[in-house]
């Protein structure tokens, strides 16, 4: 059991809070139980830290105080449990495909990923200006669905070029030339674009058909998570 | 131009993050140019408070520091501008609804609002035990919308049992006996249930007929926020 907060383990665990030091280790944190199981089934732990007294389902796992939780969380509520875990393994893009171009909030990305598991696609790409796929808030919002689906970053332009050699249908999303999304068949990408300034020019150019979502006027927009999820979803219907 | 921190107004309205304050005083804080702007157009402002050196876009205004900003804000980066706003005012329930039963996240009831004015909802029910509408992560993920629709607290129990008197079909939410959503034209109101348990027994059986979104088995559920708004889409298509 680890008790002391100067335990050299959890002085570098309580470091993978910062962006920095999870790219230099290639680990992250996941929290509480069901995102712990989530990681145990696709073979993603390093190592289980449990509160002392807690019951142990989880196998091999190291007791620590409430003191050591806390530093350890980045939560406000310290759970139960959390999992040190390795990177996730970068595929072959495969499937039906979702693009994050500018995906700032974590909330929105986390989402995205949960909802895109939900509606079959095989693959999320993220671009590099997008919030990180290890930020704290994106893991809680996918509840766990970041280890079902294969997780790209890189470059959205070259991604989606790469994309239409293969023959996939690219659709954006504008309010312009914007058709109502119709369920489809075709191996397709779907390109987020930013919160607050949709696509960037030299990407929507990339795009073969814009997707828009009818709605009342006096909304300007919905949430970002939303509108991707409801596109998702009537694509794949 | 108010400079001290201890001027009466500022204190007074610093209060206004406590829901017990916002609940004796019937006045809650919209923060950022967009929000107030909403507020302005309804009718719903009591007082404006600028940023000393911003350009005055709102009309009547009162000029603060940016530590009087930051006192009356609950933003980490306090906006150029806040408005303390009246209570919303309350209207017989009208068009179709969205019953809000047990939700707890704030983000999920803003998105809700800000999807329910979208897709032409005009009545939101908050039961009781919902987070509460003038939650400021609630206010800011609503995007304005909550100056645009009608949202009413009370007994969701109660208002069901109205709502089926007035010929209302009443639409749940189950994975077990529940249809894919088809678009209707018909006077309706749509029962989200808690994030974490769904819809209680009681809700439940009052439900004429439970809604259900298909996805991949892997993926045990939505965000909240995202299943509501397929299915508001949906209805309305």
């Amino acid at each position: 059991m680890i008790t002391s907060l100067n335990n050299e383990k959890v002085k570098r665990y309580a470091k993978l809070k910062d962006k920095k030091y999870q790219k230099q280790e290639k680990l992250f944190i996941v929290e509480g139980k069901h995102l712990v199981n989530e990681a145990i089934k696709r073979n993603y732990i390093k190592e289980i830290f449990l509160l002392k007294d807690e019951e142990n389902i989880y196998g091999d796992v190291t007791l620590v105080t409430n003191e050591v939780m806390k530093k350890l969380s980045s939560l406000k509520n310290p759970p139960k449990v959390l999992a040190v875990c390795h990177f996730l393994k970068e595929e072959k893009i495969k499937g039906n495909v979702v693009v994050l171009s500018n995906i700032k909030d974590p909330g929105n990305a986390g989402t995205i990923i949960r909802s895109g598991a939900a509606f079959n696609y095989d693959t999320i790409i993220f671009s590099s200006e997008s919030v990180s796929i290890y930020n704290p808030k994106v893991i809680r919002a996918t509840e766990g669905m970041l280890f079902n689906i294969n997780i790209i970053t890189g470059s959205v332009e070259e991604i989606i070029k790469k994309l239409k050699k293969d023959n996939y249908i690219i659709y954006g999303t504008d309010v312009k030339d914007g058709k109502e999304p119709q369920a489809t068949n075709k191996k397709h990408a779907l390109v987020i674009g930013s919160e607050s300034s949709g696509l960037k020019e030299n990407i929507k150019k990339l795009c073969d058909q814009n997707l828009y979502i009818k709605m009342n006027p006096k909304c300007e927009s919905l949430n970002a998570g939303v509108s991707a999820s409801i596109l998702m979803y009537s694509l794949n219907k």
